[in-house]
């Protein structure tokens, strides 16, 4: 049996509260000066909560792997991140906000340019054309229509937009247009099953209308299609693991992400402060809290350190409020670790705590990426950490006589 | 390669003997000096075993998973829980001693109070009969013949009974009888598949005759029937692990469910000391020995911290008797927690404890559940557990060349 029929099974109500504080890119590794930005922060109230709390390291997917915010979040939401594939193009239509019905076939779009005598690309990225000329072209491709399908068409950025097209019939399996080196025509989109020839169909029309419309552009004067998918239809919250459950998020691929699980995304502000609020004007409508912090992520894709040691010490600085609350299991944790040290993603385990009635706790003291190796939790999974929430909110069945 | 068929595959005989010293309901939490019931009980010779051990914690099935008695000792038997199920009308059979065959039928009965008027359900456990009661009514009940079929009854406790069914071509996949809330009339068995339309038809004749005995007792006056189900299968110890096996238990629950892994059950009496006289009477006849501690979950469930306290210490007296046996490996352990606390089985992990040559000792020196989150076993599962031991008891081969 696998862990989400688990779930569905022995959920039960109890009317306890959960919070999953998520900082964006949250673990680290060492800085100039030979600590993490989570040793380095000043976090009383963190380390104050730690003593109270069972910590440990958690991995996203699995060792050495270095997730994405899709699969990061899933991890986290307890949906196994290598059953669970969200396409790219869901994901960019996500990160801008726009929200997909089960109809939806999604596609992310990279303006090209390609040689007019011959048709091949001659750059895959446009010269990387700025966002306002991407959103200049999308909008001359916005006059495209198609009978039956309602298409939506959305700049990204750079050389990057979205694509939508809605319609009865639409199915997954389509191959990519981008021949992913540059001396090669753009592909047609081919359908890999009987059931994605319809949209194959819709989506090569649509684009035999767009090499029209930008033949005369330069250096854009071509597209390519990829990641062309349909929100991956996970089981909800509520069905998993019978929550009310919200997301408190200030970016777009956050609420996106969450809604793909059936989360109610909050009206939540742009700043921590606005967030906090959201979560205790809220406090009483919902059982379980996603509390998503960006800034953490941002500066450590920057290689800020010392920007992203100042989000930690802000964030720290709101904890008391999240504890006044008094929600009956706290986790905090991150989606993956962002080490400003790389500038980017990594694969690092993430320090997790877990406060609630019930824990074992353990003798760590501080809430970093070095302390949580002695942590009681040991080293768990992203996947693991739901059903540990449920467990301590009282919201899970016995397994099995 | 799944894990059975790996020991399937590998496994060898060496002579040397295993025992698995099964405290039930370890685990537990912080009782009202702060200390859980293992840090609190005077454990001189659990602590120093430990001292020339390697420890750690285990899971029974998966973080945040609260077993049943079946999956937590079948994870411990190295079977994975969540792929061997064991139905509810099974396990009540095993609680009281019953031997299913591969062709019999287990169900769990409830008496219930039905309105003679309308059928409908009006108390689904008959106001709690006592088991006196329930026992004269089973005696009734048992005058109930159906021709081609053998039938046993048995009381179990209160309202609860076992009936087993055992006849050529019974096979599972039926409802259960009960509706599972009052105002409602107890339901017939369905056939699930068609092999099971046999049974389903058997088990209706079976609950017409009991209805028409029963109609005017009070209150139990009607009865239904759930978790119906056959001896999950599973293959043996002697086929698994090439191990004669062995049962020393008090309880019949635990003697059943050594039983379905085909492991001898030993007449151990019924305490501790007969326990120990049984594994010393029987140690040249077996390679491994499974030796139940009841007590320490009773304790639990009846929230009675120092009576909890007081099973370990007794068990750990009778430590230097087991050691005097020079077991090649020697595992302790829980089948899942039961902290006093709680009054009910849990989630957490539970404290392991593997002695026995090639270990790496660790610096760890109390076998407790805070001191064993720094063994050097780590935090492993259940099923890990067997093969463990099969490795150090150098009964298995090495894997590919």
């Amino acid at each position: 049996m696998k862990q989400l029929d688990l779930m569905k099974e022995l959920h039960v109500s109890s009317g306890k509260k959960i919070v999953m504080l998520v900082f964006d890119g949250l673990g680290g590794l060492p800085g100039p000066g030979g600590k993490t930005e989570l040793q380095t922060a000043r976090t009383p109230n963190l380390d104050k909560l730690c003593k109270d709390s069972i910590v440990g390291l958690s991995t996203p997917i699995s060792p050495g792997i270095t997730p994405g915010s899709g699969p990061g979040h899933l991890g986290l939401f307890g949906y196994d991140p290598l059953e669970y594939q969200i396409g790219r193009g869901v994901l960019e239509a996500l990160g801008i906000g726009l929200v997909l019905r089960p109809t939806c076939l999604a596609a992310r779009g990279n303006f090209c340019t390609i040689d007019p005598a011959t048709g091949v690309i001659t750059d895959r990225r446009a010269g990387r054309i700025p966002t306002e000329k991407c959103a200049e072209l999308v909008d001359k491709l916005s006059s495209i229509n198609i009978e039956g399908v309602d298409i939506t068409i959305r700049p990204v950025k750079d050389y990057r937009f979205a694509l939508i097209l809605d319609a009865e019939g639409l199915e997954e399996g389509l191959t990519e247009t981008d021949p992913l080196r540059t001396g090669e025509k753009p592909l047609p989109v081919e359908a890999l099953n009987p059931a994605a020839k319809k949209s194959a169909d819709y989506l090569n029309r649509w684009l035999a209308e767009a090499f029209e419309i930008l033949k005369d552009e330069r250096p854009a004067n071509a597209c390519t299609l990829r990641g062309i998918a349909k929100d991956p239809g996970m089981p909800s919250y509520a069905e998993v693991y019978g929550l009310k459950s919200c997301a408190i998020a200030t970016y777009p691929m956050y609420k996106g992400l969450s809604r793909l699980v059936g989360m109610d995304v909050l009206d939540a502000g742009d700043t921590t402060a606005t967030e906090i609020a959201t979560l205790k004007s809220n406090w009483d409508r919902y059982d379980f809290f996603f509390f998503h912090i960006k800034k953490t992520d941002s500066a450590g894709e920057d290689g800020n350190f010392d920007a992203k040691v100042k989000v930690i010490e802000e964030v720290d600085a709101v904890i008391p409020e999240i504890l006044s609350l008094k929600p009956d299991v706290l986790v905090i944790t991150g989606d993956h670790s962002t080490p400003a040290a790389l500038k980017s993603h990594s694969w690092h385990e993430l320090p997790i705590l877990l406060y609630a009635k019930n824990i074992r706790i353990d003798p760590v003291e501080a809430f970093d990426e070095i302390s949580c190796m002695q942590g009681g939790l040991g080293h768990i999974r992203h996947v693991d950490i739901m059903p540990l929430a449920m467990a301590h909110a009282d919201r899970l069945n016995k397994y099995g006589a």
